[in-house]
């Protein structure tokens, strides 16, 4: 390692972004320790999902890693839950910085009914007290970088700063967190992560960088095509599926491109390779002690439309016609708003965008088409979470008795 | 019953104001239903507190309101954790309103380590969404008064406004939630709660007044007064105790007024006749369905310097010396700052504000000095949770095994 490597913890290292982030930051030469409960395997089964292109475990990820490149990712099976054993992991590495990976991600997920909705944010927001009391008391020096997301924000008439806006007021002015409107239980969960990261900075010092990142697409980043073993996860339905992704599905099963609502829904989106490179430049540009920043984390904005269009091209170039149908919104949100913000910080530390092209989208639909003979048709139909009324009959009928619990030790939180 | 009496559940009846809040809203002809889980009472324990006026039980608190008044409150032991529970109540009563008291309400008890902050955030985020999913299921029309606080502005150098602020930007506008600054896991949780019930306004179109209130004192309201066995509950702890209601015991015990820091800490007050009068005011005038709207329910502005001052000279015209001394600040925040904070909206609905004077303040000092051989003059010295380092020796020696578990009923949330 070079003196500038640092020693890092990815938490939620077996997601679509952690496993690739793991690789990254140890193929740009820092130490790199995986750690994961793989819960999201369970929740795969409990959904009836799974990835399109295949997975392998975390050991076999690992070792391939090392057969491959020489290095070393070391893995170890955690529950940011479990605070004894997250107070045990920082003490034995000491780390420089972690990389906070490990919530429930998916929106629709949380609004299926009351457990999933508890559930989301009790795991996401105890995992990261426990890890703000685990940093204050066993390595305060560390820099938290948390993954939290564009979607904090919701879509104000105004433009969209990075985490703080300067406010004029009845001549007065003042420097504020800027005003949050999310739009899920699970981007709920998130903005009350802000709030809590934000307090622990302020009273104990601690260092963090707060990353609102907005819709991830790609399927794979320079170490990744090393070996198929290497695959991270890549997810086409309805609960987890981002839409992009969801689109090249779609197209690459000959199926129409389902656009909910009028499709003016505006969004950040960024390449996946975009993703790995943003966590680098964070860990390699650390706030200092007591700071709480908040970068932007996304290269580009396209509306929910604009994005079927490009994948309708894309296909046109190659004599393939693509069908757009507009479905009912099952999600509770503006179709047609204002949409402008800011993300510079993170270009500012070099980052160097990889901008969605056609040939971007051939390629991840000539990577999803190798697979096509495993996509569940059902998994690309209409979604079967609704914003106003839950999880759908399938999902009445299957409801608590499958859902995993947390493991939430010694929290003052009994059954 | 009158035809504009509602059907109204106080969870949290068992607390300073929610019991007082329940004989109020009873007296002026409504129907009340009572419930809390007692955990209170059991936080008393582990911390070695206690109330200092005596308190009765709720069973007898209910028999002596219906042998003082021939008004029946109807009484319910019941934990908002247990959702099947609420459930069951909500359906039950089918109530217009329900007042939301029922809350972990401390902020150096949520201080004290890993496990009273993540127990005050479940506890609190949790017992409210379960509120919210068993009204949209059960009462989507009933109206939800929240009780939230002041501390979840923090200190901005800009006016407060009640929970929206306009904001020009760039040559835009919007109006947007005022950004907040809360200053401790318990006043993060109730931040959380309201960007958590803004959004089911939003998506439900369920109806809700959040309470932003400031700090209460007193210790009496007109129901109380017709009978010693219906006082609530009066601390004077660090723990528990407000500032000027800790002023009034320390003066009656002849003790110095211990000042955090500078003392130059503004917030909102009001007298406890106040409190029950606001949420009458709320519930008797309810938003539309699908509205959010916050009060800030305070009456005054002082700083913690002028508390002091003003309790000094209340007992220098009966030519009594009181000294005031200024002790370390166990808390992290600004000691000087701007403050002013909006607060109209409570008195375009009527009401009639109690100001603080010396009257009252001496009414206070002589109903403490009735219980004066009850203080426990340990608990008026030194705070035992500093905001930096958590609990003292006293909280590392007893710490968790104490820390009462929650009950949280198959919300996928297990030991």
């Amino acid at each position: 390692m070079s003196n500038d490597a640092k020693t890092v913890i990815v938490f939620g290292a077996d997601g679509y972004l952690g496993w690739p982030t793991c690789m990254h930051l140890s193929a740009a030469g820092h130490r790199v320790i995986a750690a994961d409960s793989l819960i999201r395997r369970k929740w795969d089964k409990e959904c009836g999902t799974s990835s399109l292109i295949p997975i392998y475990s975390m050991a076999t990820r690992v070792a391939t890693w090392k057969q491959v490149t020489g290095k070393v990712i070391i893995w170890r099976k955690l529950d940011l839950l479990d605070y004894e054993a997250l107070c045990e992991l920082i003490k034995e590495f000491r780390p420089d910085a972690v990389v906070h990976f490990a919530e429930q991600r998916s929106a629709p997920f949380s609004m299926i009914d009351v457990e999933h909705a508890r559930m989301t944010q009790v795991n996401n927001v105890v995992g990261t007290l426990n890890l703000l009391f685990a940093l204050r008391d066993y390595a305060p020096d560390c820099h938290l970088i948390k993954l939290g997301t564009m979607g904090e924000y919701g879509t104000p008439n105004i433009d969209i700063e990075e985490g703080f806006i300067t406010i004029e007021y009845k001549g007065r002015v003042d420097r504020l967190p800027y005003p949050k409107q999310p739009g899920s239980f699970y981007h709920l969960s998130k903005v009350h992560d802000s709030h809590n990261i934000h307090f622990a900075c302020k009273v104990w010092k601690l260092r963090s960088t707060d990353l609102n990142q907005g819709v991830v697409y790609g399927c794979t980043t320079d170490e990744m095509q090393l070996s198929p073993k290497l695959a991270t996860r890549f997810d086409y339905d309805t609960i987890w599926g981002t839409v992009l992704n969801r689109f090249c599905v779609q197209a690459a099963c000959g199926q129409p491109l389902t656009v909910y609502g009028k499709g003016g829904q505006t969004r950040g989106f960024l390449d996946i390779r975009d993703t790995v490179n943003c966590i680098r430049l964070t860990l390699e540009n650390p706030p200092a002690r007591g700071e709480y920043r908040v970068f932007n984390q996304f290269t580009e904005q396209f509306s929910v439309k604009q994005l079927a269009e490009m994948v309708k091209e894309a296909r046109a170039a190659h004599g393939l016609k693509t069908e757009i149908i507009h479905a009912p919104n099952p999600r509770v949100e503006e179709e047609e708003h204002y949409y402008n913000a800011v993300h510079t910080n993170l270009l500012e530390l070099g980052l160097k965008p990889h901008y969605l092209s056609n040939t971007l989208i051939e390629s991840v639909i000539s990577t999803v088409e190798k697979w096509r003979h495993k996509v569940d048709l059902r998994l690309l139909e209409e979604p079967d979470v609704d914003w106003r009324t839950g999880g759908n009959e399938k999902w009445r009928q299957r409801s608590s008795y499958k859902l995993e619990p947390l493991t939430l030790k010694k929290a003052g939180v009994r059954m």
